[in-house]
């Protein structure tokens, strides 16, 4: 089992992504949506009007179902709001979408914050599954030693990531606690992605704990 | 038994509104939110890559719960997710938020198409409501005989509205065929929404069927 968030960034280039990910087939694939310009929506809300922090927790992982539905319908996969169900159904397609708010919020797993975005939250979901890789697909190439033009890091410990990277703040920390190895990849390179699954070198970062 | 949509274009405008509102206590007042940014991004998506017509319907309701949430959380008012429960407890608060997606996908009452926004679902939701008045809060003076530059119109029939307004385009259409008069009315002054629960003249336009 592979779980793959998508980042809200790659909303326009979601289509070609999907559909290699769908034909792939040999290996199962979860994936988790990020909340892309919904959130983002929130967060300017919040920003401006200070909701409580739990709401804005709450109305942020449903901005992550709204797109995972849109993921589903412009990739025609599947997608489901729980585990049980998923679990029987990816055996067949190999592929199913994760609306994940009942799990996040029926468990309440995680802090109220704005450190755990969906990348944080792909973690703490990683837990209810018996993942092979934790790929964190978005828009840039991966994690750079600088950014803007610094150099691409094809490796880095977690507790070396600082400042502003693809990854929310507080993704390094909790990957380091869960002893887990993550990818960061450029989703609109679905290739990419694929030569990770298959074990292959590839342009992306590689977080170990 | 009063029913007030307000528009996510009031979203930054709604804490003096909602503690007007919620000081009156007079009459009972459900508000039902409008889908705000979280619905343009949608329609954004939509444009672009072209979902299906009822995944759009779909998440726009699921948007309109999440614009209901903040303004639950900004107003400090409680919101319900269904009709039997908001109805036993609007008696004490006189106020309550409507998150309208159980209903309105339970029932499957309206079209699924974009000329059916949160404005004419209003209508559709007051079906199974005791109504006195309809309002549709927004962030303009109310229904112009042209717009902009226009003059504000006190009263238009239904089917006198065309082109483009503060309602959706089937609203005239779905007030028609329920008989019902509502009021467009601008919610950042909210002692006209007072003012129209109170049965006074104001700034304002009725729509009759």
């Amino acid at each position: 089992m592979n779980i793959i968030k998508i980042g809200g960034s790659l909303t326009y280039y979601i289509k070609p992504l999907l559909e290699s990910l769908k034909s792939y087939k040999r290996e199962e694939i979860i994936i988790i949506p990020g909340g892309g310009k919904f959130a983002d929506t929130l967060r300017e809300i919040d920003k401006n009007l200070s909701l409580s922090p739990s709401i804005s927790h709450k109305l942020a992982i449903k901005c992550m179902d709204i797109l995972g539905e849109v993921f589903s319908d412009i990739g025609g996969i599947k997608a489901y709001d729980n585990l049980f169900d998923l679990k029987r159904e990816i055996k067949k397609e190999r592929i199913a979408i994760l609306l994940p708010s009942k799990l996040l919020l029926s468990t309440d797993i995680s802090e109220h914050s704005w450190n755990v975005t969906s990348d944080s939250l792909t973690l703490y979901i990683s837990k209810f599954l018996n993942v092979k890789n934790i790929i964190i697909a978005t828009d840039v190439d991966g994690i750079y030693d600088k950014y803007p033009e610094g150099k691409l890091l094809n490796i880095i410990k977690a507790d070396m990531i600082k400042g502003l990277t693809a990854v929310d703040e507080y993704f390094p920390t909790l990957l380091k606690s869960l002893n887990k190895i993550a990818y960061v990849v450029n989703g609109k390179y679905p290739e990419r992605i694929i030569d990770i699954l298959e074990g292959r070198n590839t342009i992306c970062t590689k977080i170990i704990p």
